[in-house]
């Protein structure tokens, strides 16, 4: 549910909501970019731009001076070039050539990334290579996910292509301690050397901060643009741009024994106050962060409090523990689910995953408000 | 993403989906109905009728006998009422009374279920009350979520209101073992003695196969009807009534000592033959069921063979072990996420959580295809 509005107006519509910061969006993208010079910045904004609405993120990006787009496939591809309209921006659909949909690349003008012999083969047959539809090559280095394998694309480095980019993917660009990196830009670099001419991409987010060596032509960050999953180490200080906050229902006083949500998972070890929030995993909030007595889960917060989560997290609603602040706090009071007191990541590790997990499910439930600083 | 036609085609769109058999749903909600009969069966069909589409979900229901319904919010009960159109059909919005939507309930004839004291205050002095807007009271009996404390709605019952229903909600009404249901249900019973003459609910889909007693005038699944979280001990035999599946996207042997996916996490003891399928976390399918070499995740299946998730599951894509059944495997197939070979409750125990929760986060990047047998 996308609003026209960009202010969040609790008097027309309660109920929980995420608000995105466009200009820490676009800082982000400008600061990666300064930093890459003369490397290009390219954005990464498949899957709905992680959750957060690629036609707004795009926008953005592209007033940002962004030119090059990765989508997962044709059809987010199709999708963002309705958007964008003009030709002078770059679209990649990173799943790879869709043989169901040929035509299509062509008329929408975008660039399949090629993974396989299987998909060359099948590009090669078709109008798109009569055509001299680009196309970028993608070479699986170690990360044993799409791409060609190396005997595969040395294969074909020889054939007519109008190849735009030679991309591959690192496994663990955030692991410091890991050779890995090294080791598939090194494969990567020696494989180029195969396709002279032609642009090379290896940086995700965290292989930006890997050193210059990784940037060669092209990067194409993703999460970093988002704010998320940031080393506080890195050069780079991310802006946050996402914050999400959900109202509460009810306040109620529950006695010391009773029982606190579905399978009685929790029962209150005294008089505590708990608030009912509106939002649950219907919403994108992970069950994972339910409590039990011997488990703690995760936490909110309300005016600075942080506020455990208590019992577990159901479809539509949650329970908080607002007994030290319970004071000022009252009914249709919005309380954050991540933002200023706790980043996406911090909530993300107690639900014991990653901050992209989180983005790529909040529901469509979720009003989203796009903040023009 | 909702498809008119309503079979799959994937030389149309290659991409996961879900195939929704709305003869299934009829049938599971006629069995109930003449299960619990003379009591009436409702349906609970909020967060998007837990994620298959409340439009088409509401549709079949009303096709099958159902008149009642359950959502969470006004705003979901907003976009029900404009596909139901009649007012002959109840929509109950359980979250309560919205303080900023007041006007929407009796335009769209949606009746709020009052959980507090507070709401009841806002009804009274409003509009609504003067105009006699039905309502629903919803008692807190030991569940510590939304509802009136006791005491309080013993201070209303002389009140001049419109109750269409007095409700309770079970805390585990799964749990064979536990006592708190009985109390729960006598509690609720000794209330209602209060509102003679109202009718009374308190059964979710498990409740109802606690014994008749938990019947009284109005049961409300959810779950149940949409074929999951079923104990095979009960007197119904529930039809499956959603599978999914998604597309391998290229198929790569693996030398023994190479890692596969995101963090390396996971080494191939072995040459192995993978096939990478197109779905991740953004589609809906929990990280936690990535597998490492420590630790066996999920499964998915390939004519009927199990194929083991290896690897992290990432934001579009899956990797999985094809090695035993390479054979009659090739790009393009689809490959079973949960179905035939395995129902989505197995499915959502080795990601260490509930269908519900895998139900709802599906992503509207997953097409749904709607069965008519």
């Amino acid at each position: 549910m996308q609003k026209e509005t960009n202010i969040h107006d609790p008097n027309n519509h309660l109920s929980a909501y995420i608000e995105i910061d466009l200009s820490a969006l676009s800082n982000n993208y400008k600061k990666i970019s300064k930093f890459v010079s003369p490397s290009v910045c390219a954005a990464t904004i498949k899957a709905n731009a992680y959750g957060l609405g690629i036609d707004e993120i795009a926008k953005t990006l592209v007033k940002s001076g962004c030119r090059e787009f990765f989508v997962s496939d044709i059809y987010e591809g199709i999708k963002l070039r309705k958007t964008l309209k003009k030709n002078q921006f770059e679209i990649y659909a990173l799943n790879g050539l869709k043989y169901t949909k040929d035509q299509d690349y062509a008329k929408y003008n975008i660039i399949p990334v090629l993974g396989s012999l299987n998909e060359f083969y099948y590009y090669k047959q078709s109008s798109m290579y009569d055509n001299t539809l680009p196309v970028a090559i993608h070479i699986d280095t170690g990360f044993s996910r799409l791409g060609f394998d190396i005997e595969d694309v040395i294969s074909i480095c020889k054939e007519n292509l109008n190849v735009k980019l030679l991309m591959s993917h690192l496994a663990n660009a955030d692991d410091t301690n890991s050779k890995l990196p090294e080791l598939q830009l090194e494969k990567f670099l020696q494989i180029s050397n195969n396709f002279m001419g032609v642009r090379k991409s290896i940086a995700n987010s965290h292989a930006i901060h890997r050193g210059q060596s990784y940037h060669l032509d092209l990067v194409r960050p993703g999460i970093s643009l988002y704010g998320c999953s940031n080393d506080n180490q890195t050069q780079i200080k991310y802006e946050q741009v996402v914050k999400m906050f959900a109202p509460i229902l009810q306040i109620k006083e529950v006695k010391k024994g009773s029982s606190i949500g579905y399978g009685a998972a929790f029962v209150a070890t005294k008089d505590t106050t708990i608030a009912i929030l509106e939002i649950g995993y219907a919403d994108g909030i992970p069950r994972s962060l339910s409590s039990t007595n011997q488990h703690e889960g995760g936490s909110f917060y309300i005016n600075n409090n942080a506020v455990p989560i208590i019992g577990r997290v159901s479809m539509d609603l949650v329970a908080v523990n607002i007994t030290e602040c319970k004071t000022n706090t009252n009914v249709g009071d919005y309380v954050e689910i991540f933002g200023t007191n706790q980043n996406i990541d911090t909530l993300a590790k107690n639900a014991d995953t990653i901050s992209y997990e989180l983005l790529t499910r909040l529901n469509h439930r979720v009003q989203k408000f796009y903040k023009y600083a």
